[in-house]
């Protein structure tokens, strides 16, 4: 299986978030990425569907939009 | 690990995010609910915090809103 990942901006809700996906898919199989500090993988993040973060992005494709954080726009700005 | 519980009402975003978590998790870690068929868990879903389906509630307690599919109050109509 290809690894997961998981896109967030480091709020609260996000953190929570991530701890929960780590411990239920297992760390080994899911990328983290704070999009809120690598803003060059916003686009890669809009490509794979993400609207909100926290999200899940899985491996074959879908993303999964995890409660509602943050819009993504509010990241960029 | 306690399993987790992942509610839906058998909506199409529900079913595709049901697949997902399943792939992801594991079909021995997660109890699959369509409280849009079993109506009398709707009290113990909103007592985990769910407020919108598909949902999935993690061993530690923690309501994961994934997505947005149906309100939990349409389902109760």
């Amino acid at each position: 299986m290809n690894k997961s990942i998981f896109y967030h901006a480091g709020c609260p809700v996000c953190i929570s978030a991530e701890q929960d996906i780590v411990n239920l898919i297992g760390t080994e199989n899911v990328e983290i990425v704070n999009i809120g500090e690598i803003k060059s993988r916003i686009p890669e993040a809009e490509n794979a569907g993400v609207k909100s973060v926290p999200a899940l992005v899985t491996p074959n494709g879908n993303a999964l939009h995890i409660n509602f954080g943050a819009s993504i726009d509010d990241v960029k700005a």
